[in-house]
């Protein structure tokens, strides 16, 4: 056995198990995870992994350096990310001379489809492997990068970021082998012999697909594109955002080493890092070698690639206007804190925070009894206060707020009405730099066409509407016209009524929006776990793509079939 | 049991053995199909279908008539179909108030959402079956709108286009069954009670489905996109091409009577024709409510659509150029009644006949010695010549010119170099009006920049060139470029090498193109089989789908997510 094959065959029995418990999920969507998400699983003998201690280090050791990719066509080290907790990175990752490192990824591209779609799966399992090995590391990677506080940061840029890869790859490796390799066809022609074919069908990538990164999570929103485009055969170029480069940087490593290691080409998957102010991304997303296109970030640019990028297959997730509508409930302080948590975490700065909480003006009907809109918010606004009233808790909870647009939307949404909850600095005594806020809650009345502005456009950060509406009829009305002008990554409500469920359903199912009902324990609206919930619709206009399905993964290939005479 | 719920289970207990068998099909790419090509199989006692002459009597009732489908918002009754055959067909259909049509088609969607997967599929199958009874009746419409011959138009536009039809119903049926109907999710916590979640997971349409159907092929083409769209929960908007209706009217007209009688709304299938010069389609393809067209026809107006109708997901099949490569052949005899055959089917009106026949100057080695350039092209000439030299078969095989176009572009291509073979005047004894003509093959040097404007561009028709190239190297660059430029929907090799079928076939694989190696039997490099072989690859320029695969369907629905607390 040669020994790229017996690095096959041990990729194979190594990750087979794991492919086919995500193959057996994405068709059950019960839980499953490979990727633990307690900071404990990681580190200690035999682990394999970096402990939490050994992450730290891992991190503090690439401060100040330059990481040199080994890639062909850098003509420059670039960087300048500053963490939001206030820590100059001061790495420095290659700039990509495009009309080089384009045609050097698109070298490897031969023998990356020849290895067909199984080895592909499990070289890209073991891509995930080693980064779930450094997990540690790039919490803090993240953490630095997208201001997340570091138990956030662990998990969502670590696990979940690993399994929405995971599944990704999954959906891939399930729609490739949908048409065999190779088929027998004989067509009975009466009494003449049949007329007889042989037939081979070899998925083939589209060309260099490019990554085009976010600031808040970086790897959480690029791993499935990434994973999807590779394990379809597709080089990837990954252009990060240029705040939060250093997470797909380590990613770009650890895929570069796995090539290598297996006997493929390393630039198969590489990294272009940008000048501040360059806009690499719309030179490069035009250009004929790029296939593929995913992209995380504002409706502005996402509507920019689809419109111009007519070469590429564009996979876009833009903003949009989350709303929860608030009917009634059997569980006032269940919602409540279920709420709260929601608007805190990650100071609001998830594309899934709820934004605009419509609550009828006459009140509505509780297991506590009556509470008027007056009460509903005033409670809400006592239940965040709660929830962060320790520093140190809302620290963990909040982390950092990303940049300093946040924070001057944050600051201005105090003008656009009644301030329920006004929003509050805290201390951070270890990142004394770092701007910690708590969100704003901001009443607004839905029958005022001057509030209109306000509560349909996307206020990104840790800003929320407590809308005044006539009714529940009303806020059903206005949940369907936000869904379909603005968009929505997701749709609470809480209703103890059937007929309110079913109408907000039909809205959701007409508008294809996402929607959670009646959460009151410990899973949120802007949380959706891999290999079970979806993550957007690709319905709306916030996102043209839903994490993770067929339609996200069957266009990134196309099946070539050779047909010969004769069996 | 309700009446519309026995009518789901009679539909389900009727076809599901049929989807099965499909969907098992697609998955091994053998041979299969339930639509009998032999016309003895329709009609006579128990066959539940119209035999030959019930099918020619079915037509002639319908000349001279108004075809009225019982529509909403019909503001008039349109058409001037002509035979190419000669025949005024004096059929009058729907024309539109999309104002009206187009709200009343999405008012039945919601029970076409509930019905689910399955039920859509067999209501479908059962469309199919009724189209299936009137085969020869619809055999009839294609031939007298398309202008093929009556064999062709049977077996094309009745077996093997509900063969397409039923093979889109499958992919879409699988697909939208990869996600269960509900899950209960729980996730461990440790020592304290898991997280639990239910989810249910609805397939949802996208909206109003625009096919706006071609001349050759209406049904053939049509068929893929309406089903797929239907299957998947989309109301089917039909604008037929101006001298195509009827064939499509009939399929609307058979979807209407089945929805009906399946307890759906039969305006989830509804017809537009136009008059002369309206140009409605382009009308249409940008109204909001059209989320999703399906094309055949022109590169220009394709582009136009994939530029344009950016609220739709749009599927296009254009024009490209096709190629033989022709390098060697252990059956020389073989290979040139197989490319004969290919050359006059439909008098090259097929959008997968070869067009340039790439040969080396120098000639080629065969079964039967050495050939020149020269001596391959009056060969292929005579083959030809003697397929076609008696007028009976010659009618049988070539059919009519569709249209004054492609007869003007005929005659223009004996002008574009030496003419190897001339076209011949066909007379057909029983249409006198019919315009029949046989293949011209104009000989044309690839090293010659004037030839280049020629063979690099689509010459839809009866005209093909035969490309004198210096090497059958030369000729592989120049079927890369002539894919990459123009795009393709077939290729053919000819080679008894290894090593030349290894470069044909990368050379295919790298730029998306279906190749058929080495063919001299009875399969030709201008048919493909539903369930086995692929219709365009969806990664040249030539199209952007491929009939049928998952990326066909996979993007006509979404999926929505509702989820609740608890188990």
């Amino acid at each position: 056995m040669a020994a790229a094959e017996s690095t096959a065959h041990d990729l194979i029995a190594q990750h087979r198990p794991t492919l086919d418990q995500a193959l057996d999920t994405i068709r059950t969507r019960a839980y499953w995870s490979p990727h633990p998400e307690h900071p404990k699983a990681y580190g200690g003998e035999g682990s394999g992994s970096l402990s939490m201690a050994e992450g730290k280090a891992a991190f503090d050791a690439l401060l100040g350096t330059r990481l040199d990719l080994g890639q062909p066509g850098t003509d420059d080290f670039v960087g300048g990310e500053v963490s939001p907790y206030g820590i100059e990175l001061g790495v420095t990752y290659p700039h990509a001379d495009a009309d080089v490192l384009l045609p050097a990824m698109r070298a490897g591209m031969r023998a990356w489809r020849e290895a067909g779609a199984e080895l592909r799966a499990v070289v890209c399992l073991e891509i995930l492997a080693r980064i779930s090995a450094r997990t540690m590391e790039f919490a803090h990677a993240v953490m630095h990068t997208s201001g997340q506080a570091f138990m956030m940061a662990f998990q969502a840029g670590g696990p979940h970021a690993q399994d929405r890869g995971l599944e990704a790859v999954a959906y891939a490796y399930a729609e490739q082998v949908r048409t065999p390799d190779a088929a027998q066809w004989s067509k009975p022609q009466g009494k003449r012999d049949p007329l007889r074919l042989t037939k081979e069908f070899t998925p083939v990538g589209r060309g260099v697909a490019l990554l085009i990164g976010c600031n808040t999570f970086p790897t959480w929103n690029g791993y499935p594109g990434l994973f999807a485009s590779l394990a379809t055969g597709n080089p990837v170029l990954v252009k990060p955002h240029p705040r939060a480069v250093l997470p797909l940087a380590l990613t770009v490593q650890a895929a570069r080493e796995v090539l290598t290691e297996s006997g493929f080409d390393p630039n198969l998957v590489a990294l272009t890092a940008e000048r501040p102010g360059e806009g690499v991304a719309k030179t490069l997303a035009v250009r004929p070698e790029i296939r593929i296109i995913d992209y995380t970030g504002s409706t502005a640019f996402g509507d920019w690639l689809e419109t111009h990028a007519r070469q590429a297959q564009v996979y876009t997730e833009k903003a949009g206007v989350n709303t929860v509508v608030i009917d009634s409930t059997d569980d006032y302080k269940g919602m409540l804190a279920n709420l709260a948590f929601s608007l805190s975490l990650y100071s609001g700065q998830m594309c899934t925070t709820p934004q605009n909480l419509l609550v009828p003006r006459d009140g509505i009907t509780t297991d506590a009894g009556p509470k008027s809109y007056d009460e509903v918010v005033a409670d809400l606004a006592a239940a965040v206060g709660g929830l962060l009233g320790d520093d140190a808790r809302a620290n963990a909870l909040l982390g950092a707020l990303v940049n300093p647009d946040v924070k001057a939307r944050l600051e201005a949404a105090a003008g656009l009405g009644e301030v329920a909850l006004p929003s509050r600095e805290v201390a951070n005594p270890e990142f004394p730099d770092a701007v910690v806020r708590t969100p704003v809650i901001v009443k607004l009345d839905g029958t005022k066409p001057d509030a209109e502005a306000a509560y349909l456009s996307e206020c990104f950060g840790p800003v929320s509407f407590a809308v005044a509406v006539d009714s529940t009829g009303d806020a059903l009305e206005l949940l369907r016209r936000t869904v379909r002008e603005k968009g929505a990554m997701t749709v609470g409500a809480y209703t103890t009524s059937d007929d309110v469920a079913e109408a907000v359903e039909e809205v959701c199912l007409e508008e294809c929006a996402q929607l959670s009902l009646n959460l009151t324990g410990g899973v949120y609206v802007n949380q959706t776990a891999a290999f079970s919930d979806f993550h957007g619709s690709g319905g709306n206009p916030a996102a043209n793509a839903a994490l993770c399905d067929g339609a996200f993964v069957a266009n990134r290939f196309r099946v070539v079939e050779v047909r010969r005479d004769g069996a």
